[in-house]
Order: structure tokens, then C-alpha cells, then sequence
């Protein structure tokens, strides 16, 4: 067994709140490499460590470097054979449910029923819709042989299903009562990406989509703003991502959409990135695909639509909002371990009573709903596992030595607040005060997560009211907020000049006039500018 | 509102055990055609009633037939844009749901994560392992057009993973320490097949596969067997399919395998359906794929593999096993509806009383975990509601009248024993006794359609000693059970003379010797023949 640090009683950290400052963290860090990383997996001992088995690069150093390497020594993902494609594995999947499992009640809870469409759509339906066609095209993956023969119609691997939903809602509504129709589906969808990055943007990626269709424009809004609002309330309570709700630009608007709505979120690094979108459809796909109903006046309409999606490029959002130079840090509710159990002994004779006390301890955690993992491998030291569970971003390590059998009770430590601050001594091993402490930490860590996020997010948004003051704090690398009613071509001269995009119209808007920045004419709203991903 | 039949009070129907023989259930139908079908869907009155929203064609009549009416006018799914392609609509994705949910606990159980893995295959891997090749080939959908260009290496659109598996599992597994590794994805896949039939064969359909490295044979073996059984315990347990579980022979081995274990279902129309399969692959990818271990003796040795199955064709096992001529008959536990309550009333003066009444049964009901409907649209009579809801499966009904309010009970209608038999008066509307009472009567129903399937399912399997027995059972539409220890060209020559083909050979066996009733040697086994989808 490896050396130990000496634990000192730390009164003064159960009476600490704790730290929300991102600068304290690495300077605490500093203090405690007591702990080196050996091997990784478990390879034979003979066999040399291999490059993959050291330690993550520091995310203050390389963000992008980090996040590749908690992506592969956390094992949350691999890449695919084929170029732009990754195999989500077990550790990365979990996080994926987690957010199934909760989108999937509100869905419900909102009256939507999930069902499935096939992913084979014909090639004539893509080219349906003017706009649709256009942004697609460029990025589909096409079927041309099945069976051993060459297909008489190319068939169009979906990159997303708005043309076979309207092929099928127009089969299966008639009358004003058929509305609305409400309907998700759990899917992969395939674009041919030339730029890839795990979770974030590849060739084939999962998520939700739901479509609905309805009598009036007002109900398609509503629809259309109360899912965005699903997707922000679910960023927040539970990924403690601060997204920001707003509306997209014409520029940025889906190919096919009146309006779309998106949650843009700040990334470790400030970039941002589109989290998810809601769209009000309009007539586009109704009128292109002749999905009508007859009115209660007898007359035949179109309907009004929408649809929206999250996908598992939010695992890449939620990895990228945490995090620190010694890897990942989930947000307790979408933590695929809440709770790692490192069982700790020098002697032999030691050992029975320390494994004896953390399975105990499992079993009362995992009989009160926390996920938690007891690590009892003998090839690795604790010091070994102390860096390896805070790697991959496990809210709360608990210790168990033969001392805290004694007292029949454990240490606890908070992967939010490194060190010394972040660990509690003498917590009782009794069922009901050690289930009710634990579950109290990991709220009140969910709660730091957000904070620190919304702290970072809120320093790092700078309000322009010039060209010029935009231009500097991308060049910053922040986000630009400002007073926007210029032309599209404007946009895109930002774009070209600066990088930066509208990333949204925030929902939430600044009282009083304005004045756009570029051109000094009024202008009703602001606007988030920002580079993304 | 429309003519309702007389209530009698029927003390017998709660005295008479229900019936399991299945000719009573048509016998009493005839008896009860009181209601007819108007139209379905809600289509404006003046439309004239379209062909699909008749009355499904009567299950004894032809099944088929029946079996395409069900899906399509209980909304189960509809056809794709492109052949042999399906749409799962809500009322037959929920089946689906039912079946992941349960699926997906047993799995976590026994040791397996969930993961996912890209859909595109270099066409390469195909090629590696023989016989897989050999049997997939025919059947591939392949992606040749990528991002507007043609594709370096033609891409499979995967028709099982195994090979994708193992390319990922040679890069994850090193030493006995990484073993077992036991994963399972949820999944689509594409199969370019000939002849296609709504959740039974279709182009595109979900499942289940699991993928499992090990040390030892032995425990590929014992994992195989574990997941069968894991099949059949559902399909009894929650489908209330009585399969037989058993292994298949050389000839229907899956493509790749060493050995296929399968559970074999009787539908309605005494065809087999193979419902599940779990595959001993040996060490047939490992070595294609070079999969290898090092050992606690520090030998290089290959992995031994299982994979294992169940689809959305499984869905198709559940509508075909259970019904009659009106309709659907799910059972409780996988029913999308467990139970409808029908408001009746005459008077305008009756229906607040009796709306307020059913919504409050309605709340019960949800409250107790209950899946539950409440069918107060005004547009259809009662007797309209009855025969729509009993095609679309539901075990229970409710009716609640004026005079049921006046009483505060109400009158319970069971799926499984059609006609008066099945109507109980007077269930008391007090919460725990309506609650205790539905969920007795849902038990009852799902080992009632159990018992039912059991009876058909052995009174229509012949035990055979000669070829010429096994003729006349194939040909009477029956199963045949004989010893056999015959060459694969034997078997070939059933098929091609009778068209039935062996199913399995059932892990439950007969004592005492056997004769092969083909060639007269000594059997070790009996197996099942019969004609199959």
C-alpha cells in the first residue's frame, strides 16, 4: 500500500462554505500531488505504461487536450473505425440516461408519446423543402445498394426526420380533432461532418427529436417555447450548465424553420456552444408535404409545427462546463458514480474489518438510491484510486481505514473542493445520519457546480456598445453582448472579421432604448455574440 | 347516445371460474354483436367511412389478414416510405417500452452496462469472419456516398455488431483483469429483406444486442444459457408466451456461432417465431479479430464470446400469441392500456355526475401505478367505445352509468372472457377496494392468457416416430417432437418436402432412449419441427 497522507481533524472545513472562486481550486491543487498515477488499466505489471496512462493534461494548460484525454482515460468514449464516428462506452453512455430518464418524464408529463420512424428516407423527400434541401444536402449519407443491387430511388440515411414526419402526419391527420400530435423518438441521426469532435459534432450522434403539428400558430409557439423551456430548466437543475434561452438569428435559424430557439451555453474554454434548439416550423413542411386538416368550419388547413432536440453532444456540453486540471467533475444528478468507496489498509490482519465496513457502507447507499461504487481492487494503491475517482469526476469519495472502523465512522471528500477544505472527518457510519449526510453533500455540490458556472459564465460576458468593443473581447475570448438590428450581411462581416456568431436574442433583455452597435439605428433587442462549436 | 344492452345482474360470472378453453371465447362473440363499428378515426362526420375503419377481419377467418387489420386500426404501426420499412406508432412503441424497461433492469443485474457503437461498418470487417460473410452478405444495406462524395471504402449499415464489437473489445482487453467485459447496446438495424411483414420481418428494426468477452468457455457458455433464460423468464413472466427454449441446429446456427440457443414461440396460427436467440460465438470473432488476454500464467489467449438478442419482432410474438376474432389481447403486463373507463349517459342531466365520477376513478387508478385511460369523447356512443377499445386490446373496461354513481361502484369488463361472463356489477368506487379489486383482476387475466397460450401451444405439438408422422402433423399445420440424430441433408430435405425446418432441440427432454425416427439410429434428442415465420 502506498503512503498516506496524515489526516488532521479539519473543524474548520465543515464550517467553511464552500469556495465558488475557479482560481481556489487550482491553488489548492498545488499543495496535495502527494499521489501519482502508475498504470491506469489493468495491464499486466510487466508490461510499460503506456502514453494513455499518465495523467490528463492540465485543463488550465490545453483545454482541448484535456478534454481528449478525460474523454479516453475516463473511458467515456472511443473513436469509431470509421473517420468521425465514437463509441460511446459504458462511463459516457450512463451520463446519455441520465438525461433520457429525465427528458423522457417531461415528455410525457407534457403529453408527448414516444414512437420510431424509419432512418431510410427517400431522396425526393430532402429535396421537398426549398431551405431544407439546401442546409442538408451537403451533409447526408446516402444508401445506393441493398440487398446486392443497385437502388432504383438513393435513399438518404435521416439526418434529421422533419420530411418522413410530414409524410406520415399527412396520412394520419384529418380533422381539427386529430390535433394536436405530439410525438418524440429516441434515434440516431447521421450528418457527414468534415470538422469532428467526440460528443460534440460526429458523423452519427443520438438524440431526441419531437415533432408536433397543431390547429394554430399561437398553440405552435407555445409548444415551441415550452419545450425550450424544458431544455433550460433541465441544463440548470440538473446539469448545472446556466444556459442561455433565446432566439436564433435569421442567419442562424434551422433550415426550414420560422424561428428557432436554442439554449447556448459557456464552455471551459468561453466558447460556446449550442446545447440544444426548439422551432417553430410554420407552414414550411406542412405546405411542402400537404399535411392539412379540415377545421371546425369545415375548411382545410395547414397545419403549424414544430420540433426540437437535444442530443448526446450535451455529454460533451456537461464535460466541458465542469472540470479542473485533474479532470472531470459531474454534476451529482447526471454523475454516472455519485459515490466511490475507497477502502483503506497497511496489515493484513487490518483488511477483513476495513472490507467488512465498506461493503456495509455500499449497501446502505446503494439501498438509498445513490449510485455508488465500492473500489476493493488489490493492484491499486489508495493514493492510486484517490487520483483515479477524481479524474473521472466522482462527486464524493468516502475512506474507510482501519481507524474509522474504530470509531465506526468514515471521511468523506467533495471532488468540488480539492484538498483538505473539501474533506470531513468522523462522519458516523449510522445508516440514517451517514445516508442523510451524503445526500445533503451531493445537493449542495449540484448547487456549487451551478454557481461556480453562472460566476464564470457572468465574468466572462462583457456588454458592448461599439463594433470596436465587440471586436476586443473576442479577441478576449469572451462573449459580446450588445444592441443588434443590423443586416444579415453585417452578421456575417462579424463572422468573417471576428469569428464570432449570434449565438441567441436572449429571452432575457436589458430595460430602456437601445442602439445598435454597427449601424447606431434603434434596435429592440440585444444580442449574444461569441465563438462556438 | 346509443342503444346500451340490458344489465342483468350475472352473481354467476363472479361465482364461475373463467373459462381457458379458447372456443368459448368465440362462442360467446357470437352471442354479442349488439355494437358495430362506425368510423375510427376522427375524420369529420361527413367523410364517408374509408375501408380501414371497418371492423378487422375475424382472427378464425383468416389471420393473417387479421393480424395486418389489428396493426393497422389499433395504430400499432404503419408502413414506411420506403419497402419493407415500418413506423411504430405510440400504442405499439409503448409494447416496445415495456419490454426495454424490464430488459433493461435484468441486465444491469446481471453484470451488463449499457453502450453504443457506430452503425457504419467498413465493409472490410464483414469479410473477416467466415461464415458471417457468407450469411449476412445477401442482406447488407451499404452506404456509398458520404458529404456529396463517393466513399474510399463502402460502408455497411450494420446488420449486428459483432464485428465493430470486436474491433473495439482487441483495443479494450488486455489481461484476464479486463474479463468478463459485458455490455449491451439498444439499437436499430437494417436487414435488406425480400419478404417483409409489420414487426415480424422488416427492413429496419430496433433491439437489444449484448456482447460478452471471457476468460474461459465455460463461462461463454454459462453467460449464453444465463441470457436465454433471462428471454424466457420474460416471455412467460411479463409476454405470458409460453416459448420453448432450446438450441438450434447446425443448419439454423446463427452465422458465426458455435452454438445458438433460441426461445420458439407458437402463434395463433401454430407458426413458430423464433422470439430470442443467444449465441456461444467461441472463439470465432476473437480469432478474426484478434482478440486476445494475457493469462494469470502470462499466456496470450483468445477471448470466448456470447451475443444475444431480442428485437421489435418480439412485439409481433405478442399480438399473434394472444387475441380473437374482435381483436387484440394484450397481457396486463406489457398492455400500452391496462384499463378503460367508459362514462355512460343518457340524460344531459346525468353526464356531469357521471364524467366527475370517472374522472375520480381515473385519478385513483393513475395514483395506484395503473395504466389507465379515460375514453370521455363525446363524439362515439358507448357501445362504439366498447368494441374500439377491446380491438385495441385493453384488459380491463370500466363502465360507469347514473346508476353506478347513485351506488358508487362500478361495472368491470374483462378482455380475456368476452360477453356477460366476463361483467362484473356493482365493484365499489371506495379507492382501496377498487384499486385491490383491478389489480386482482389483472393477475387473473395475465395468468389466464398464460394458461390459454400453454393449452393451445401443447394441444398443437405432436410427438412423432416416423417421417411420415412428421408429414401429416406438418401438414395438419401442427409441430412435430421426434428424436433426431439425422444428417444436416436430412433436414434440408424436410424442409424442402414439408417446409418446416427444427426449431429446436428444447432443453426440456423426454426420458429413456431414443430412436432417430428418420434414419432409425440412436437420438440423443428429440427435436421440434414446424413451419415458421
Amino acid at each position: 500500500m502506498g503512503a498516506l497522507t496524515v489526516r488532521l481533524p479539519t473543524l474548520s472545513s465543515l464550517l467553511t462554505p464552500p469556495s465558488l472562486s475557479r482560481s481556489s481550486p487550482f491553488f489548492l491543487r498545488h499543495h496535495r500531488t502527494t499521489f501519482k498515477f502508475t498504470t491506469v488499466t489493468a495491464a499486466t505489471s510487466s508490461a510499460p505504461p503506456k502514453a494513455q496512462e499518465q495523467a490528463v493534461t492540465p485543463r488550465s494548460h490545453d483545454f482541448n487536450a484535456w478534454y481528449l484525454d478525460v474523454i479516453s482515460r475516463a473511458e467515456l468514449a472511443d473513436y469509431g473505425p470509421v473517420r468521425g464516428t465514437m463509441v460511446i462506452r459504458p462511463y459516457g453512455y450512463a451520463i446519455w440516461e441520465s438525461i433520457q430518464e429525465y427528458l423522457n418524464v417531461k415528455f410525457k408529463e407534457t403529453g408527448h408519446s414516444n414512437m420510431y420512424f424509419p432512418q431510410f428516407i427517400p431522396y425526393s423527400f430532402i429535396e421537398k423543402e426549398a431551405s431544407h434541401v439546401e442546409g442538408f444536402s451537403p451533409e447526408l449519407a446516402v444508401v445506393t445498394i441493398g440487398g446486392g443491387k443497385e437502388l432504383e430511388e438513393k435513399l438518404v440515411v435521416r439526418p434529421t426526420s422533419e420530411t418522413i414526419v410530414n409524410h406520415m402526419f399527412t396520412q394520419w391527420i384529418h380533422s381539427h380533432r386529430d390535433l394536436p400530435l405530439m410525438i418524440n423518438q429516441w434515434a440516431n441521426v447521421t450528418r457527414w461532418e468534415m470538422r469532428t469532435k467526440p460528443f460534440v459534432r460526429t458523423l452519427e450522434f443520438l438524440w431526441q427529436e419531437g415533432h408536433t403539428a397543431h390547429a394554430t400558430p399561437e398553440e405552435a409557439e407555445k409548444e415551441a417555447l415550452q419545450m425550450i423551456d424544458v431544455y433550460t430548466k433541465f441544463a440548470y437543475e440538473e446539469a448545472a450548465i446556466p444556459v442561455i434561452p433565446g432566439r436564433k438569428s435569421k442567419v442562424e435559424t434551422f433550415a426550414g424553420a420560422d424561428k428557432t430557439y436554442t439554449i447556448e451555453a459557456m464552455m471551459g474554454d468561453r466558447k460556446a456552444l449550442q446545447a440544444g434548439t426548439s422551432h417553430n416550423l410554420g407552414q414550411n413542411f406542412s405546405r411542402a408535404f400537404a399535411t392539412q386538416f379540415t377545421d371546425e368550419n369545415g375548411q382545410r388547413q395547414h397545419v403549424w409545427q414544430t420540433s426540437w432536440a437535444i442530443s448526446t453532444r450535451f455529454v460533451g456540453g456537461i464535460i466541458m462546463t465542469h472540470g479542473d486540471d485533474a479532470g472531470l467533475m459531474f454534476p451529482p444528478r447526471v454523475a454516472p458514480i455519485q459515490v466511490v468507496i475507497v477502502p483503506i489498509w497497511k496489515k493484513e490482519e487490518e483488511k477483513s474489518g476495513v472490507l467488512s465496513a465498506a461493503a456495509t457502507v455500499f449497501d446502505v447507499l446503494k439501498s438509498a438510491g445513490i449510485k455508488v461504487k465500492l473500489d476493493d481492487s488489490e493492484q491499486r494503491t489508495p493514493g492510486w484510486k484517490f487520483n483515479f475517482w477524481e479524474m473521472k469526476g466522482v462527486p464524493i469519495r468516502i475512506e474507510i481505514g482501519p481507524r474509522d472502523v474504530s470509531k465506526n465512522s468514515v471521511v468523506i471528500s467533495r471532488r468540488d473542493i480539492p484538498g483538505k477544505e473539501g474533506k470531513v472527518f468522523g462522519i458516523s457510519m449510522e445508516p440514517t445520519i451517514l445516508v442523510s449526510y451524503v445526500k445533503d453533500k451531493l445537493d449542495e455540490i449540484q448547487a456549487s457546480l451551478l454557481n461556480m458556472a453562472i460566476s464564470f459564465r457572468d465574468s466572462n460576458i462583457v456588454d458592448v456598445t461599439s463594433y470596436d468593443e465587440l471586436k476586443e473581447a473576442i479577441s478576449l475570448g469572451k462573449w459580446a453582448r450588445g444592441p443588434w438590428s443590423a443586416s444579415d450581411k453585417d452578421e456575417l462581416k462579424v463572422k468573417e472579421e471576428t469569428g464570432a456568431t449570434i449565438r441567441c436574442f436572449p429571452f432575457e433583455q436589458p430595460h430602456g432604448t437601445k442602439t445598435c452597435f454597427m449601424t447606431g439605428n434603434p434596435a429592440d433587442e440585444v444580442a449574444i455574440f461569441a465563438k462556438s462549436y
